[in-house]
């Protein structure tokens, strides 16, 4: 029987660099991991492709699978639904694969609500100097768009305590292998493997009833 | 200012290969671990020496340890006392390194209830089946022998729910390296980088108000 994938949540800081890792995690360790597919209502804008950064669904179709409880989460921003197939999930988690979600605190939160075992992990750049030269940019941004990042990254920052792991964002290949050893060890947690630990114990007793 | 170490407990099964384990990371990542020696009350056995398999000492000077609160844990076994100098512990956590403690269960629980932070591995082999094997032998050995060994490892398998990781032995090559990417992942838990979220948090509030 083959150990069940973790469900995974990554969240993190607009260019602590997220996107770029979760590429070469998924090019490096292919067989481990599948990326999930969010579907929204929003329309694709310039090349985008369905199936790949979106479903780009109809409002009707949306609110069918939301009744049919065909997401395990959505969420309404700005008039637009967005949220993650559950037949996806399910299956690669099925395979033995960790499933990856790239999803906002609010989404990462609900996972987190009804599937405890998820692993939520926030990529972050090294330090705050760091994360203000990102947002500041190199002198040649209005005031106008560094105070919307600003603002963004405030509300990233919100819920960053809830994570279970900070991923540090400081050279992309060792942060991605970085990234890798934590889900690695996460299978080695006790409480994701019960089943081990009850058949080790009763293995025991058995042999202990037949001396 | 150093990142604090992790305290490592270090619990499995007799015949797990524990103590190869220890020894071999030790020697592999030296300037990031330093293993803790434990006091005792009980003789030396022959080739035992004092400061590397255990401080030997008499029953005044280990109750006076007890006494001035030297020590983080102990307990009493078969009319002997086995504790935990707390001196060394300290210091080398101070320095960043991660500092391991080989004790059983009984200490290893109160060690986890007066330091939450504390990490607890528990060392097994892969299977039940393997256990098994390790446990019988080569059917050289007498019935007494099986039995007793037997009686112990269901004594050891006793809280392995309660331990944070299983260690699974089965190449010892490859269990060092899992078992050091497990212990620095740890490091990248949030709830041991409160100081980070913090400061990042207060600095992008320090950014907004700038602007």
């Amino acid at each position: 029987m083959k150990e069940r994938g973790i469900l995974i949540v990554v969240s993190g800081f607009s260019g602590s660099g997220k996107g770029t890792l979760m590429k070469e995690l998924l090019e490096r360790y292919e067989d481990r991991y599948a990326l999930s597919v969010s579907a929204t209502t929003r329309k694709p804008r310039e090349g985008e492709i369905h199936g790949r950064e979106y479903f780009f669904l109809s409002r009707d179709e949306f609110e069918k699978m939301i009744a049919k409880d065909e997401l395990i989460e959505y969420a309404k921003y700005v008039e637009n639904y967005y949220g993650t197939p559950r037949a996806y999930v399910e299956e690669k988690l099925e395979e033995g694969k960790d499933v990856i979600l790239e999803i906002e605190i609010q989404g990462a939160l609900n996972i987190k609500k009804m599937f405890p075992d998820a692993l939520l992990l926030f990529v972050t750049p090294p330090d705050a100097d760091e994360l203000r030269r990102r947002l500041v940019g190199r002198g040649t941004e209005t005031m106008d768009v560094i105070k919307s990042r600003m603002d963004r990254a405030c509300e990233e920052a919100e819920g960053m305590e809830n994570y279970d792991y900070l991923i540090v964002n400081d050279s992309l290949d060792e942060c991605v292998r970085e990234m890798h050893a934590i889900i690695q060890g996460e299978h080695r947690r006790t409480s994701r493997n019960r089943e081990f630990v009850k058949r080790i114990k009763e293995d025991l007793e058995r042999l202990k009833g037949e001396e």
